[in-house]
C-alpha cells in the first residue's frame, strides 16, 4: 500500500483523553477513531491488526474442530427471559424496543442464542461433540468505558460454545480450547499467563482467564514461583501458615487511641506491627443482612470470596451512621467484643494471639485479645485477597504478583443454560439428557490493544510480526530523486510479488517526519531508500524492536527481507 | 469437512412460513435459522457462502483502490441530527437510549459516520481521492421483514463511500465502482443487469441498481432490446410516440355508464379500446394539496415521478368521501371537465383525440372529448410507469420487462452530506471546498439468496462454483464397507491437499437420503464412492447443474476434480 493513497492520520501530540499507552498510541497511529464513549471506528491501519488476530483465532478454532457460524447482534428478550438473565444481567445489557414494541437486547454474549440454535438442530448424541464459534461485534453498556479498545462498549469478540453429552466430554472440550488459547496468544507474539478465575455473571463451575502481562493491566494476578499455580486475585487461594497458635501472653486491656482511626494510625500509636491489629469490617449484603468480617491489618478482604460464602451478589460497607448504630462507636473503633451481629473471621486469625481490636467505644481499642479466652468466633473462612509472598496453596512455593489484561476467558458452564432452555439430546439408551456446555471468549480488539501495551517504547508501537498491520515499511527519503524513487518502487514491487505485506511511504514529506511516523506505527522492519547510502548502492534496514541495523545491496534486499519475515512468523 | 462432525440440519419438508424458493431452500439446507422476524443466525454451511461473496467483494474493492475500515453499528443521534435524517428517516431507523439516556440508532447505512471520520482526518486535497468501505452487520426495522435474507432486519452489507475534490473526480470514482460491481456479480456467477434507479432516502443526483434477474424479484425493471438502456420502472423513461395529434372526429357527448366504475368495465360497455379511456386520479400530497392526474386507461401512474415533479415525499388517493366532495360524484366517475383543482396530464395525452373521461356525475362519462376544443390542460409531464413494448427513450428500440432482485446500488451523492456535516478540504488554491461524495452498497446475504433464487430446481440449490460453500461433495455409500471407506478417505485427503473445498458425507445413513441431501445442498460436483462401480475401480462424478456424469478411475479422480474446479473458477 502506498502511504500517499492511504488514510493514516497520525498525530504528534498525545491525546488528552487517553490514559494508557495503548490507547494513546492507537489514536496517534491512526488505528482507531472515537465516535462516542466506548465506541470506535477501526481505521484501515487498525483494522489490519484486528484482522490478523481474527485470522489466527479462526485458524486455531478450526484446527481444534470448532465450526464457525454467525449469530445476530439484536436478540429477542424471550431468550434471555428463559435463562433468567434478562432480570439478572444489570444495565450493561442494553435493552431496546422495535417498531412493534417487541423487546430486544444487543448481545453482550451469546449463551442463550447458541443454546437456542442447538436445541433446534441437535437431537441425538450422535451429533456430538459440537463446538460452535463466531467472530462478531458485541455491545456492553459499560458505565465507565475507558482505555480505548480495552473497555469499549461496542467491541469485537470471538465466542465459542461447546456441547457434549457428559462432563467427561465437556472437560475434554475445555482442555482442547485451553490448548487452542495457548497457541493463539503465543502465535500473536504475546507474554501471557492462564490463571484460575471467578465465573462472574456467565456462571458455571470453573474457569480460566488468559492474561497478557502488562503493568497497566486492570487485573491483579498471582502465580507460584515453583509450581504452575496461577490465579486471578479475585479467586486466588493462599496456603494457611503452619500452626498451632501461640499461647496468650498478654492480659486483655482497654487502651485509649485518641483520634487514631486507620489501621496504620492505630498500629503506629500502639507501637505494634500491622498484622497484630485485627480489622473489623461492618458490611451489609444485598438482601440486607448485616455482618462483621475480621481480617489481619495487613490483609485485605476479597469480596468475591465473601459473596460466594454468603451466597449473595454484593456486599457493601456500612456508612458512618450505620456503623454508629451497630457498634455504638464512630467508624474506626468497631470490634468483635460484644458486637450483636454475625461475625466471620479470616482463617488466618485462628493462628493469631495477643492481638488488638476496636473497642466499640470512641477513641479506644482492646489490646491483648486472645481467641477463646476473650473472644468466641464461630466461623472461620478464606476471605482475604492473596498477595505477593503468600504461600502457594498447591506446593511449598510462594506467590508472585503481576498485573494482567484479560484477553481470553474459558468457562465450564455445566448444564446451566441447557437446563434453563431445555436443550437436550437422546443418549445411546434413548433417554433425554441436558447438554453439558462450555463457553470460550477472546476479546479481539483488546488483544490488539494489549499487544501494544506490552510492546511499545517512548516513540511508539513495536508490533509483534504476526499481528503487525504491515510487515515492512519502505521509507523513500526524497520522492523527487529519480534513482531513489525507482529503487524504492522496485523493492516495493518485489516484496508485493513475494507476498510480503508492505507499506510504502512515498509521501512528499521531510525525512524526519517520516522517521517519526515509522517509529510511531511500529512496523517490524523499516527500509530506508535514498540519500548517500543509495549512491553507494546500499539500502538500510532497521528492526523496530531492538534497533538492529543492516546495510544491504539493492540486489539482495527483497530476498533478505522476505526471509526475515518468514522466520519471524515461523518462530511465533 | 466430515459431515459426521458438522452441523448441517437439513429438512425434508418445505417450511410453511417461507414463500420464495431461496428462503425455503436456505432453511431446508441448514444455511440459516430464524431467531426473530427478519433476524437470522447464519449456520456454518450458510456462512461459508456468505464469506465467499464477502471475499469476492473485498478483492474487487481493494483492486479498485478502496480501503477497508470498520465503523460501529451503534451510532450517536447527534450525527444523524446534523444530516437531518434523524427526523426524516422514518421508523426503519431503530432508535434507542443507553444507560445514561443518550440517544443512539442502529446504523442502517453509514453516510453520517463516514463523513464524520473523513472530516476529522482529511484536511487537504492532497489526501484525495479516497474511497472507504466496510463489510458489516446493519439493522433496518422493516415493517414487513420477509423472504428470509431478501428483506431481513439485521443483515450484512458492504458499504463504500468515495470522497473527491470535484464532480469530475466523483464521476470517475462512480465509474470505477460501477465497473467493480460488474466484476463482482459476474465473478459470483450471476445473471444480472445494471439499471438506472431512483435515489430514495439516500439522496444524491443519480444512481444505478444492480439487479439479479429472477421471476420472484420484488423490482420491475425494463431494458431496451437494441441499446444498453435499462432502468428500474420507478425511474424508467419511455419514448413519446411521434405526433401530431389526430384531428377531432367526434362531438362531445354525455353518455350513461350505469354502475360501470373500472376502466375495464367502462371500455367494455362503450365498446372502445382501453387506451381511449382517460383515467382521472384524484390525489392528495403530504402537504395537503389536492390534484388530479390524467392517464391513458392502459397506463399506470408512477408515483415516484409524480412526487419528484411536485417536490413532495408521498401522494395518496383520495377516499370515497373526498372524491365525492371534490368531483361531486362517487368514485369511478371523476373527470377533468369542470374539476376545481390542479390538473396534470401524462405527456402521451397530448397525442390523444376523441377520448372518454368521467363526467363528475354518478353513472355518466363524456365521449368524444378533445383537447383545446373541450378541455384546456396547462401541465403535461412524464408521469407513467414504463412497460414492455414501450419505445426506448434513447433509441428506436423497444423496452422489455424483467423482474429483478436489487443486490447492489451505487449513488452519486454530491455534497449533500459533506455540506450538512461541514466536511471540507483545502484545494490547491488554499480555499475550503465541500467534498463530493458517492456511496456504493452491496447486500451480501441478499446476494447469496439471489444466487439461489436464480439457480435452483425442484430438488434443491445449484450453487455457482465461485460462491458454493464447498466445491466437491464426496458421498460414501456405505461407511461400513472397508474398501469404499478407504477410497473415499484417500480421495478426501488428496482433494484437501490440493486446496479443493470438500465436504465428505461419511454419515451412517441410507444412500437415498444422502443423495437427496446432495441435491438439496447444491454443491457443484458430487462424487459417489462405493457399490458396484468401486468394485470395478470406478468412481462416479456428477455435476449438480446439468446432471452430466463421468466415470473415472480412482487414480485420476482427484486431479480431474481439481482441474474442473479451477476451470469453473477461472471462467467466472
Amino acid at each position: 500500500m502506498r502511504l500517499s493513497q492511504y488514510l493514516l492520520p497520525t498525530v504528534k501530540e498525545t491525546p488528552a483523553d487517553a490514559e494508557i499507552a495503548s490507547h494513546q498510541l492507537m489514536l496517534r497511529a491512526g488505528m482507531i477513531r472515537r465516535i462516542a464513549a466506548g465506541i470506535y471506528t477501526y481505521l484501515p491501519f487498525g483494522l489490519r491488526a484486528v484482522r490478523k488476530v481474527e485470522q489466527i483465532v479462526r485458524e486455531e478454532m478450526d484446527r481444534a474442530g470448532a465450526l464457525e457460524l454467525l449469530m445476530p447482534m439484536v436478540i429477542p428478550a424471550e431468550l434471555w427471559q428463559e435463562s433468567g438473565r434478562w432480570q439478572q444481567y444489570g444495565r450493561e445489557l442494553l435493552r431496546l424496543k422495535d417498531r412493534k414494541d417487541a423487546e430486544f437486547c444487543l448481545g453482550p454474549t451469546h449463551e442463550e442464542v447458541i443454546t437456542d440454535v442447538v436445541r433446534g438442530t441437535v437431537k441425538s448424541y450422535r451429533q456430538l461433540p459440537l463446538n460452535l464459534y463466531q467472530i462478531q461485534g458485541k455491545f456492553r453498556d459499560e458505565i465507565r468505558p475507558r482505555f480505548g479498545l480495552m473497555r469499549g462498549r461496542e467491541f469485537i469478540m470471538k465466542d465459542a460454545y461447546s456441547f457434549d453429552l457428559d462432563s467427561a466430554g465437556a472437560d475434554s472440550a475445555y482442555e482442547r480450547m485451553y490448548l487452542a488459547y495457548q497457541r493463539i496468544f503465543k502465535r500473536c507474539g504475546l507474554q501471557f499467563r492462564a490463571v484460575e478465575a471467578d465465573t462472574g455473571n456467565i456462571g458455571g463451575s470453573s474457569s480460566h482467564e488468559f492474561m497478557v502481562l502488562a503493568a497497566s493491566g486492570e487485573d491483579a494476578i498471582v502465580s507460584c514461583d515453583s509450581c504452575d499455580y496461577a490465579a486471578n486475585v479475585e479467586k486466588a487461594q493462599v496456603r494457611l501458615p503452619a500452626g498451632p497458635r501461640p499461647a496468650a501472653t498478654q492480659a486483655l486491656e482497654l487502651v485509649a487511641t485518641p483520634g487514631r482511626k486507620t489501621v496504620e494510625e492505630v498500629a503506629a500509636f500502639l507501637g505494634i506491627e500491622l498484622w497484630r491489629l485485627v480489622k473489623t469490617l461492618l458490611l451489609q449484603t444485598d438482601s440486607g443482612e448485616r455482618l462483621a468480617v475480621l481480617l489481619r491489618g495487613d490483609h485485605s478482604l476479597n469480596t468475591i470470596k465473601l459473596c460466594r460464602l454468603l451466597g449473595c451478589q454484593q456486599v457493601q460497607l456500612l456508612d458512618e451512621a450505620e456503623v454508629q448504630q451497630l457498634s455504638g462507636a464512630p467508624a474506626g473503633f468497631a470490634g468483635p467484643l460484644g458486637l450483636a451481629c454475625r461475625i466471620i473471621a479470616d482463617r488466618e486469625l485462628s493462628l493469631l494471639a495477643d492481638f488488638v481490636v476496636g473497642a466499640n467505644q470512641a477513641d479506644h481499642h482492646y489490646r491483648g485479645v486472645n481467641l477463646e479466652r476473650d473472644l468466641q468466633i464461630g466461623e472461620f473462612a478464606d476471605l482475604r485477597q492473596a498477595q505477593a509472598g503468600d504461600g502457594c496453596p498447591r506446593c511449598a512455593g510462594h506467590l508472585q504478583a503481576w498485573r494482567g489484561i484479560e484477553v481470553g476467558h474459558v468457562f465450564k458452564l455445566g448444564t446451566k443454560y441447557s437446563e434453563a432452555l431445555g436443550a437436550t439430546v437422546l443418549n445411546a439408551e434413548g433417554r433425554e439428557e441436558p447438554l453439558v456446555m462450555g463457553c470460550y471468549g477472546i476479546g479481539i480488539g483488546r488483544t490488539v490493544a494489549s499487544a501494544i501495551e506490552q510492546n511499545h517504547d517512548e516513540n511508539g508501537i513495536i508490533f509483534p510480526m504476526p499481528i503487525a498491520p504491515y510487515q515492512v515499511l519502505i521509507v523513500l527519503l526524497n520522492p523527487k530523486e529519480d534513482a531513489a524513487r525507482e529503487a524504492a518502487q522496485q523493492l516495493y514491487d518485489q516484496l508485493l510479488q513475494a507476498g510480503v505485506e508492505v507499506l510504502f511511504d512515498d509521501r512528499d514529506e521531510r525525512p524526519g517526519s517520516k522517521f517519526k511516523d515509522a517509529d510511531l506505527l511500529g512496523i517490524p522492519m523499516r527500509v530506508t531508500v535514498g540519500g548517500r547510502s543509495l549512491k553507494e548502492g546500499v539500502i538500510e534496514v532497521q528492526a523496530r524492536a531492538d534497533g538492529q541495523q543492516w546495510r544491504l545491496t539493492q540486489a539482495e534486499t527483497a530476498d533478505w527481507l522476505c526471509c526475515q519475515v518468514r522466520q519471524a512468523l515461523a518462530e511465533s
